[in-house]
């Protein structure tokens, strides 16, 4: 194999890219044509796009390139998830200056093509380019199997709030990396490589769910969207959060209330549902809030026990 | 408004972009949840994706936002038109430093917009995050109507291979471009701006059209992707083309033999379908030449009467 993407050339890395690539069923054209052929059979289809781009999304020296495939993909898949689709078909376009290693685009298909295969997804096409930086801008495609989709306009007063995946994790595993430590593991690993509940958002449109969003910048930030798309004020109760040992001991050790990064942590990709109260939901489902009528537009907020959350509430790509 | 995107910020640019989008039928659900929802009447969807990057693709001295919008659109809309589907729907990814105009943004919409009322899509999704470079990548999604799509790999020895759109034209633009000259405006215009013919797509398939291709990088080098799918040989014949007066001007005036753009230039998006040879073609294809057996691998390439063309076929972008 050539050592960078400018001795292999477009078309050589793109063979070698999509050499490996698995078809499922929904493929009916994969990647080598003008455009590739997804099966819709619901005869809607499920759209999202996301961008990562290396040293604001990641950086080589902190994730592997699989890491980064993973994430990349893990993160437009949530995104279908939350509408409660099921994942069918990932597009990628890879930049990347001529002295990349081939191995780097390599693995990140591998890290796409796995994420993608826990979805129950596949890779159908793709794009790549020469830029001065590398970045990674994925779409995913679902099917929405003769549900309704659930939007984050559908919350309303009474309705509970639930959240399932994880909170939290990849903010406390950022904070050990970025003061030069790897470990504890777990943490590290939930920053690099995150775990949506794919599964869970069709479950949860099944369910009945009235609003939905993955967790992308923030509990606080992401639900504040539903909050003023449904009109609503949305309370969570932070003694509900399951705030594991090991997290509560990096936030002592770092001087960092773990609750924190359980209200604003973004990346984790958790997927937060809002349900009708008398809704039995599954253990997996831990319910962290609740709905409220919004006297006046200032409350059509999200507070906390109560009270406004006055510290940051999530990530801004261009003033941060 | 505010005068940069990093003054703006993230929200406030996303709100400021989509404040202005029209919506079709098509769309059951646009921007501004976690996902679109896309209606695909005909059960399945077809999708492509593609980057443009500043400095590369696109040149923000030489082209408007708008223009840069309008050519990023269409590149895409063509290959969903080139499968034989009717666009329906466009998702963008736009990457650009804090110090970039808000109006460039808000530009580059507009032309991403008109580009798709053009084709009959609306713009349902996006993304947009900091980056050093100035890069759009887009997303488009088609519907095929009932019709089987039509592949690069269907081409039949017997079969004529057949043009419509324009050929050469944008790279005649090119380089009067590269050589300090803002004219003639026809093929400077036809450069910044392709008109691809997005309804013959559908249309060819209709005819019968066994194989189909977007002439993005030049029709030697695209149509060399058909032989190679199909294994067959593709012979162009060069008196066919339809050469303007004025391209032949330009040509004479900068040593240039305009053969050389119809061939090998790309981006105007062009579409060339080969189909059965008693197939009554509408008066805006023009035939171009047929396709032979290959006796023996070698011979599955492109040839221009008869004779190999031996100059560079196209564009590569990484080695190029």
């Amino acid at each position: 194999m050539q050592a960078t993407l400018g001795e292999l050339g477009e078309f050589g890395l793109i063979q070698e890219l999509t050499a490996r690539l698995p078809r499922t069923a929904a493929v009916q054209l994969g990647p080598g044509d003008d455009a590739a052929v997804v099966a819709a059979p619901d005869g809607r289809v499920v759209a999202t796009t996301d961008m990562l781009v290396e040293g604001r999304h990641f950086r080589r020296d902190w994730s592997t390139a699989y890491d980064v495939g993973r994430k990349a993909a893990a993160q437009n898949l949530a995104d279908i998830a939350a509408m409660g689709a099921s994942p069918t078909a990932l597009l990628l376009a890879l930049a990347a200056p001529a002295e990349l290693p081939v191995t780097w685009a390599v693995e990140l298909m591998d890290g796409i093509r796995d994420e993608c295969h826990v979805a129950g997804a596949a890779v159908v096409g793709g794009d790549v380019v020469r830029a001065e930086q590398v970045s990674v801008t994925i779409t995913a495609l679902g099917d929405l199997g003769g549900r309704a989709p659930v939007t984050r306009a559908g919350a309303r007063p009474g309705d509970v709030v639930a959240v399932t995946g994880w909170l939290g994790w990849s903010a406390a595993g950022l904070t050990v990396l970025s003061r030069g430590f790897r470990s504890p593991r777990a943490f590290v690993e939930a920053h690099r490589r995150p775990e949506p509940p794919y599964h869970a958002g069709p479950a949860a449109a099944a369910l009945g769910a009235t609003a939905m969003i993955d967790i992308s910048d923030g509990l606080v930030a992401d639900l504040g969207h539903v909050a003023a798309a449904s009109g609503v004020q949305i309370d969570l109760h932070s003694g509900q959060f399951d705030i594991p040992a090991q997290m509560a001991d990096i936030g002592q050790a770092v001087g960092v209330d773990p609750v924190q990064w359980v209200l604003t942590g973004g990346e984790d990709h958790a997927i937060c549902a809002v349900f009708p109260a008398d809704t039995v939901l599954p253990a997996r489902w831990r319910v962290v809030g609740d709905v409220h009528k919004a006297p006046a537009p200032s409350d059509v907020r999200v507070t906390v026990d109560g009270h406004p959350w006055d510290t940051t509430p999530g990530w801004d790509h261009f003033t941060s």
